[in-house]
């Protein structure tokens, strides 16, 4: 049976493409979905993308992957370096959580090198553009296999 | 007449039961809920219990409440710690606050010692589980009555 | 054609005139937009004025003045002090940003002395009560002038 | 058999109903004694009630405790802000301990912010005024009675 | 009567116009107090517009502002962040005082982040350029109109 | 009828005359009594003149001094530093308090530069040696005399 | 032509699969060379796997990766932490550069928190265990293709 | 002869009387010079008496009296929380200094808790009012006379 | 002749034995007290072994030592960490300190990383459980031996 | 058996009895390891005694000691407060490892105030000078001998 | 044509020679100024050499050199620590920059190991004493000489 | 005879003229080498000029220096900010030490703004690129020649 892995944007991620092309590349938040999604096919995993704006949409949604997801890759945004309510959902939800950035957070400013998200993640992945969602699939896929499957 | 005493809950409360049982114990939101209305009746008091995810909207409650209610009894789980609007909307409602943690929150992470909301409370419970709650009532019923009727 | 600008206003502000009217006046928040969208008219300026105590809204507010405004007011309120994601947001809207508090927030509580939106905003005006929404337009109006246009 | 609950208060309590009326009331050390022993024998506790100026003296009876007590109520006043020798005491004495804050240190000076005793308390009470001690002890009633027996 | 405003400038401001034209633009102090005193005379104020390098010349044209004038407008550059003995001046002065940026000090170093000025500030302009001293100037004409004649 | 100071002092310093007396001088605790009883025979002062190493003695003497004096010096040497509940005794004592100290805390370690009992004090006199409790006793003196008895 | 990959292991890695197998895994440091390598071919990449407890043979192996190498993927280990001249030898190698952690150093302690390596780095990839440096080749061999090449 | 001690004072200070009456007292800076060098006369001693706003004045005059006086009594104002240089010339002056402040600065803002002129001073006295500079004298007066002088 | 040592030991102590025996082991404060005896006398020396809970009464204990020891080992627990009191009257005794930890204090909380005793002491001994208070013996006796005596 | 403890000494240390004889004493490195090795005989442990400068071999010969001693005993010297390296290598060495200074480093520099390796160290023994080695020997003897044998 | 170079010195260094000798050498400015002076000579230099203890008078003289210097040598004292007016002042500049300390201000407080000046300095020398002025001058020298002179 | 100094070169400055020609020049090493030595003859001195990336290896070189030069002219690189090794080898050398640095690490990142190696050192010279190297010759030139000869 298919694994269903939740991919979660923080906010403002909608704007991908149109905003800094020269940091974050040309690739809009639709390009990356469809992209991701055919990954995940090729690793047996059902994909649901979703984005918001809404610190709240986003803890509703962890606590959804509670029941319906084998795994969660998210992209807390801004939402990173603020939100305790994010940590909280995530540790509540006994899934293992992939944390991804886009662009290298640790160059930029001070208030983005904290992470409330860090200390529960089981992996993360920064700097690598959108490639970092297929890289977190590849790792969350490995994750919730069964060992035996693992090393044949 | 009989008062009505919001009891306003934070973010990922709603998973209460489900979520480290050994620590939170095995009540569901639902069972506290009956059990603090219950004990309201004894002590004279309308409870509106409720539970959100969201900052702006447990700010638009508290707002709510400055028409409807007599005092706050809340419990703002993560937003204690990073909500400046909740301390906001809490001083400017009028209303006396008594704000509640069902675990010990300064025996936690160290970003769990600051609480934007302790400043303007008038009482602070913390450490009892559930039946933090009805000792919040039974000083908050205190905080409203006439000085002449407190102790007959 | 009249070019528009968003006057966005954050949490609690809806109370304005109803709490503490001895430090910000006995105006409602319908008063000061009445007056504010008066003063746009004389500058040749359509205002579109809004408030909600959610940050994400806000967020979406932001992202929609891109292609509807030509300047963003805002007065953010607490999330002033926490909000990384209107920091992001404003910063990818590419529109001038003008920040206004009603008081003098660098005469209160230490945790308002620092503000997410300040490094991205054009100009910042602080402690004119209602009147500073104004002195806000007149700023913005001018930075979105053609340079030829502005003192002929 | 009635269960023994030392509650203990630290330096300067006994200058209560003296000193400041108009932020603590005007009841006495002796006054609240007499309501908080009043409301154990409501509870079936027998209530040890102490109060000392000296750190080393408050150490003692949290020792003593161990051997004739059940529990700890402790209003430790000046010394949860500076005494690790009353942390130590505390958590050694392997008893449920509950603090109590007369009014709301948090709104006070800084140095109040930070309490040596509230990492090892089971519950924590601020800003009942000395309704607070009868709250403690039905908390820490509840705490030491059997499973069996909490909820017929 | 005509009403007076001091308007001070600190250290380096008499290069307006010399130094990084790209940041502040091509007008020179001179070009600025003319542009100033002018939109004085249109609400009815007499500017006196001065600039010293010097902390103590300063000072003493705040305290000669008490007898002198009905409010100051200034603009402290680097005593901005150093100066206490600014602060003191202006504090005991008892006149309103606007405090203006020609830039976003917030967007610059460290350093110019803290303004010992702010504190007593009635109202503070920042990023506008040269047109803040104008807006400073519509502030305080207000501050110091007798209420009846505000809002006619 | 006289009035009574207390002069009181903390830990070690009992030792004077024998530590140290190239920083401290050569005089002990008892030669400095008898010439602070003759300075305040000429003030019309009773001296009553005290020592304890322990904290909570100190703080029962400032209890008691309530009842039985008209103001107290003290130099609380090491627990200046420490002693919160030092602070909130003088503070409740309603009477008006002078900190000393021998030499000049604030050219030693670290530590020493904050003082607990500085913030309630009306006077500080610090690094005149011994000679500090008698210009003590004279700034207490005026402060506790009649206006109309102070300047003839 | 085959590109070559520095892969770079920092101090006692060598003792991996020895030490605490429970948080590291039961690979051996040899283990994973060959795994890597392997995973190399099928990019057309050729891996030069080292180890070393020398701060001073690691900066000297990252400058012959300049003349030798088109990537490098470091596990610093402990030099994360404390090793400028690292960061400073990546920075000037003008080679992309990877660093990868085996475990979550954000959920270990304080000292692990800071990263010399972050701010040059072009990716991170933390928490996927020996997996890690295969992702990491995934990234860097993307990095390294002629645009035309990436996604045809 | 008859030794000279200059007492200086920083800026503002020439405001006194004029400025917040209630707590500084209604005595002006000529009143305060009069009765200082009234009381100096009562010592033996020459009083030279001055006040300037510039930081570099105080600088001038206090090595100016390194050759004219045998000790300095300055209450250096705004100027003791920031002043380096004169921190730099009154420990080259060689002279004793006594440093005093009429108001308790230690209760005032945080920025008031530091003392650039303590670490050099011999005495210190805070918070006596205009009385502090005749305990200052008293004290000085004891530190320049031969020890064979001091107590015959 | 024979020369006395102090060992001193601080609050909770005297509970060695009762609490926590899977760190502290399960020897009693007595049972330590006749080991470190023994070794004692096989040095030639009399230890005089006290225990208070109380800080004044350790400081009255080392103002005493002064004249009957010949150097002291102290485990200051608790106040270690707080106390400026110990501090100083260790300092002004002029004899040796040792300063001895049960269990390694630096893998415990932040706050028992700081020691007010270490800057003074003579030597540390920390870990070694009982067995540390023999160490510290062997080495103040070689501390207090006539150098001639000390390698033969 | 007899049984290998390794005594590793780190940077500078080979340069004792040359460097400052008035602290370190006359003592040269070579003078200690012959004391130490002979003290070793007594307890019947052989003594490999190593120095080096270089930070990696340090970690080289930790990794050694894994598979030919039972303990380690390290004076790090510079090491002590910079290299993660080290305490990494130390805790994955599963062997008791005992920290020693010849002088008290609390009473140094800030910086030497913090250690990175007593956090894993067993056993920490500070200020006797060579005599530290022969102490931390006695207690590795014992923390490695059985139980059984240790107190006959 | 000859160049000129300002060298200008902050407070206190008028006093050279007759401060602490020991520290600074018996040197007095005048000395150095003439030595400075017949150095410039030799590099074909007018040196301009001036002194102030006023900081705004240090800023007037930075503001003139624009117009008739090419470049500055600046000692600026206790300004270094304390003055962003200095700071903004020689940015404005456009000429290169040397600060010069006689004394290595490194080895000296906390508060003086912050340099303004620092950040906008093309060279820097500190702990040469007198003759660190001449090196600046071969330095300033060569960065005003067209490149094809510099090496011939 | 001619005296020797050691000029030693830490990590990275192998690369020199190969990385960033636009901030430290097309210089090499050995360009620099080759000059400073020609400097050096008419100086008199002879130069050892080396480099190394291994912390270890610089330690020995200073240790070496004691027996075999006159002075060190040292530029650490990366370990100015991280080596206590080099802090206590240089310290315990006995010799004049200049630290030496090419560009303004002032104007860099924060954690250059550290240097272990400037308490210890005689000068500083700071921006001056390869011709920095001569300066600190010229300087400790100077240092190591007998007075007498100094200025003739």
């Amino acid at each position: 049976m298919t694994a269903t892995i939740f991919v979660l944007n923080g906010p403002n991620l909608n704007m991908l493409g149109l905003r800094e092309p020269h940091i974050y590349g040309a690739d809009t938040l639709a390009d990356i979905e469809q992209r991701v999604k055919a990954h995940g096919v090729g690793l047996g995993l059902a994909v649901d993308f979703r984005q918001s704006n809404h610190e709240g949409v986003l803890v509703d949604w962890v606590q959804e992957a509670r029941d319906r997801a084998r795994g969660i890759v998210i992209n807390p945004a801004a939402y990173t370096h603020t939100s305790v309510a994010l940590h909280d959902a995530l540790k509540a939800s006994d899934l293992p959580v992939i944390e991804v950035h886009l662009s290298n957070v640790h160059a930029r400013e001070e208030f983005r090198h904290r992470s409330f998200v860090s200390p529960i993640a089981r992996g993360i992945v920064i700097g690598f553009g959108a490639q970092g969602y297929e890289l977190a699939l590849d790792g969350i896929s490995r994750m919730i296999s069964p060992p035996s499957a693992q090393r044949p």
